[in-house]
């Protein structure tokens, strides 16, 4: 989903940093509503044509409803703690990665207001990303989505 | 935290239901501020003298803030999906857990209007109760405590 707002972003001619795409994913929402983000990852999986999607960054229920109305979904929370979340974001150094600790409490604020504590609350699996490395992550999310397969097919 | 909300209930002279709990807990917000359960239990908690303390049922950051000022703590969501959630609280049947699903989904609006929700996502730690025995949810929180324990001793 973040691609979709650094495609946005860059398409109103500005640079892809985390104060930009923080303004236009206000902007999109303030326009077109709450799903707006959602919307706009619908259109681009419908043009991929793909009959099963991985989709990353979701932060409301808005947007969790906006999924569910076009295919069946499994919400899996990935969480882990603020002070971890930090760290983790550091490593990874995206052009709209929060660059200070003050930038990062921000951004979780933004995101709690969206509504990102609702969806986690309620998602159908949880995951903790605390101690685990990617290889652990991945494993887990196998193992999940193994499971749903199954159960789709009782 | 139930235990004092339904002492609570019973001291103001009524039946401990799903209804009257509901509304005490929302009477002793507006009375003595969001924090207020958690102060009752920080009062409980000083009459037992006690060193260590679990302490079960937080819906709020207010309440998370009311402990950490009075103590280091360690802030563990357990989570699953709302309908893993019905099923055990259905099992439980306790006096105040909802007896249908509409007003399981009431009790979850009221709890995430509160803040639950920015409280598991702001947590330490998150366990995943979606699939576990109660043995396995006890393996996992005393990994956790364990784990806790040796880096405060670091």
């Amino acid at each position: 989903m973040g691609d979709v707002i650094r495609e946005e972003t860059k398409r109103r001619g500005l640079e892809p940093t985390a104060k930009n795409t923080g303004e236009v994913m206000k902007l999109l929402r303030q326009q077109k509503g709450e799903s707006a983000v959602a919307e706009l990852c619908l259109e681009t999986i419908a043009r991929a044509g793909a009959q099963r999607v991985v989709v990353d960054g979701i932060r409301s229920m808005a947007e969790v409803e906006a999924f569910r109305n076009r295919a069946r979904l499994l919400l899996v929370a990935v969480d882990a703690s603020p002070e971890r979340r930090f760290e983790l974001l550091k490593d990874r150094g995206r052009s709209d990665d929060p660059l200070t600790h003050d930038m990062f409490v921000e951004r979780d604020r933004r995101e709690l207001d969206v509504g990102i504590g609702k969806a986690i609350a309620l998602a159908d699996e949880t995951i903790s990303n605390q101690h685990g490395t990617p290889g652990k992550l991945a494993a887990d999310i196998l193992k999940i989505v193994e499971r749903w397969d199954a159960d789709e097919r009782a």
